[in-house]
């Protein structure tokens, strides 16, 4: 197994030790794909990854991946077929690495795991105690390697290459329907080097943009619409073996033409909002404190109540994990997370402004994923000192 | 809540009594889409349907699905939102369905489960036994009703119209590659009223076709060519209330101009083969022997090694489900399966033959749900006597 998945693994089996298991089993999932570099859907086949606190990591696998397993070099893979019963491989992994019924051990399970494998394994190890994967491998997911950042960098640059190439757009945008603009946003991430949309690119112009998630319609965009655009793509990390996918994540909220009363100074307090929440983002803040940063340069602008959302959430394996920045989240920031800034004013029946970008928390503060302009302005001579 | 899911929950009821269990916990899945008509892709959110054995169901969601839930007319659905502890209701609906700390209870939960959720329920019960709710859903799951019935018989009936379409096209698919011909099988499914294609498309000429599961790929479709043709579309069932939708499932092998050696046989062979063992179905047989009448064909034939894979598979709210048309399996038919028949031969490097319709088994026997021609000639005039 190359790196980096050795160095995961490791940390994996040093938590064990801290926690005081012996076993944590993954089914397909993100957990899987952390560890492995194997992305897997989940399915009713016997698909288990065994890392023991003590000794090498086991696969049980059905014998048709056998070609995808190799390239993977993992060091112990046993496959099954119609003519193998899988439990009596698992039954034999479990043998090595409990005591006879697992007496006394504790076995961690994947999050994920369906029910059926879950009572399998506690058929097969009726004295041990269960608990959950997600209690030792979540620290370790929220706090991004090397290859991780790599690949979420360029998932930053990618979002920032077309959101620039939107908002250069000017005047062209207008009598184009949110629908039309969003299938072009969803080319130009491909043609800019993105694998396909981490998510439904919302395009919501006007009134339409109160709604956070917004699904792009046949409304066509007009001058003085305020658009907001949210949008990125999932980049293949670059791995000597296995494959891991990680997103963009990038909003902007621009406007052709005069805005709209009041726009103007609601986008001058959401860009101040983001910007004094990113400037509070270092390591041994709580995540509930950028939330806080945020929503207070909000409320006292006199928006609180139009704040409706959380000010982000973290992003990796998947478009949205853990740290989630919400009011009260007493979790400790530490180098390596990555997770979305995005605070938003909602006024009904009138328009919407979001400013969202990607952070990851560095030893000294952060560093912000996305750089493209976050003024309103929209045409070929932007401001970018927003 | 309308017909079929009232009485489907009363089944569901009756077979707890059977089994000696209080209560039925299903997480988003077939299962609860079999039960409520409610399609949910699973997530981290709590969404669990419990189904007391006295009592009226319970849905458990968040309370952004309220309006989609409404239209279900469930009797009981207690939503929670930012605000609430889901845990709290879940608390709440374990209160009045076991006994306090669930002592001496069973409780079954959704096969597909995933273990948090699982590891939830077990802590707020910890004095109950769990067990698996397939093993009750699954024997009401195989007996499919009459909506089922007839989302089947019309999945049927738009695999049949396309496959007569493709063979009527004769010469015309020569020079079209496999993708580009799968392609065309997939919008005339949509054209016929299918709502998307089960499962990828197989189309897999000559060598090609030794791949029971190819990927149509650049192969041009040439004069000899034996090509298998393996598809089906999903229809949505006619439910008062709800959503589920049903596959259609349906393989030809046909072949433009003349066959190459062999081919004739072998095609003849795997007719005889799928009609002894369609023949064979009838309630109270062991779907075991299926797989032996379609066997003992090719054996005879000499053919026997090269038939690499099962006879056939159920169907319903999913494409591969029970019961599987397995050596072996001991599982006795019954009024209200479904599943394929699907015999076929593979010669390495030369072609492969395979022929497959659904069927449903019948009081006396059972029923075809796809009657298109069988046999191989491609073009307008063809034999539908096989």
């Amino acid at each position: 197994m190359h790196s980096p998945f050795d160095a995961r693994i490791d940390a994996c089996r040093r938590r064990l030790e801290t926690v005081g298991a012996e076993l944590l089993v993954c089914f397909p999932s993100p957990n899987l794909t952390y560890l492995t570099g194997f992305v897997e859907s989940p399915s009713e086949r016997h698909f288990l990854l065994f890392v023991p606190r003590d000794g090498a990591p086991t696969l049980v696998a059905p014998t048709m991946y056998d070609s995808q397993l190799e390239a993977l070099e993992l060091p112990d893979v046993r496959l099954w077929d119609d003519e193998t019963d899988p439990l009596e491989l698992v039954a034999d992994v479990l043998g090595t690495a409990l005591p006879a019924g697992g007496d006394g051990s504790t076995v961690l399970l994947d999050d994920r795991m369906w029910t059926t494998f879950n009572h399998d394994l506690r058929g097969l190890a009726p004295d041990a105690e269960f608990g959950l994967a997600g209690d030792v491998l979540e620290d370790l997911r929220l706090r991004k390697d090397e290859p991780e950042l790599a690949a979420l960098r360029r998932a930053g640059a990618i979002a920032d290459r077309v959101s620039l190439a939107i908002r250069a757009r000017g005047e062209d945008v207008l009598g184009t329907t949110e629908a039309e603009l969003a299938s072009e946003i969803d080319s130009l991430l491909a043609s800019e080097g993105g694998a396909e949309p981490a998510f439904e690119t919302i395009v919501a112009a006007g009134p339409n943009g109160v709604r956070p998630h917004h699904h792009p319609g046949d409304r066509e965009i007009e001058r003085g619409d305020p658009i907001v655009l949210d949008f990125g793509a999932f980049v293949e990390a670059d791995l000597e073996a296995g494959t891991a996918r990680y997103p963009g994540d990038q909003t902007r909220t621009i406007v052709v033409g005069e805005p709209p009363a009041e726009y103007e100074r609601v986008h001058e307090v959401v860009c101040e909002a983001q910007r004094a929440a990113v400037d509070a983002v270092e390591p041994g803040v709580e995540a509930g404190e950028i939330d806080r940063v945020a929503r207070s340069v909000i409320e006292e602008a006199g928006y609180g109540d139009a704040f409706v959302h959380r000010t982000g959430h973290g992003v990796g394996l998947e478009v949205h994990e853990p740290p989630y920045i919400t009011a009260g989240n007493d979790r400790e920031l530490k180098p390596g997370m990555v997770f979305s800034v995005e605070p938003g004013i909602y006024l009904e029946d009138r328009f919407g402004v979001r400013i969202e970008d990607l952070v990851v928390v560095t030893d000294e503060g952060c560093e912000r994923l996305n750089d493209s302009p976050r003024g309103w302005e929209s045409g070929e001579d932007v401001d970018r000192s927003q």
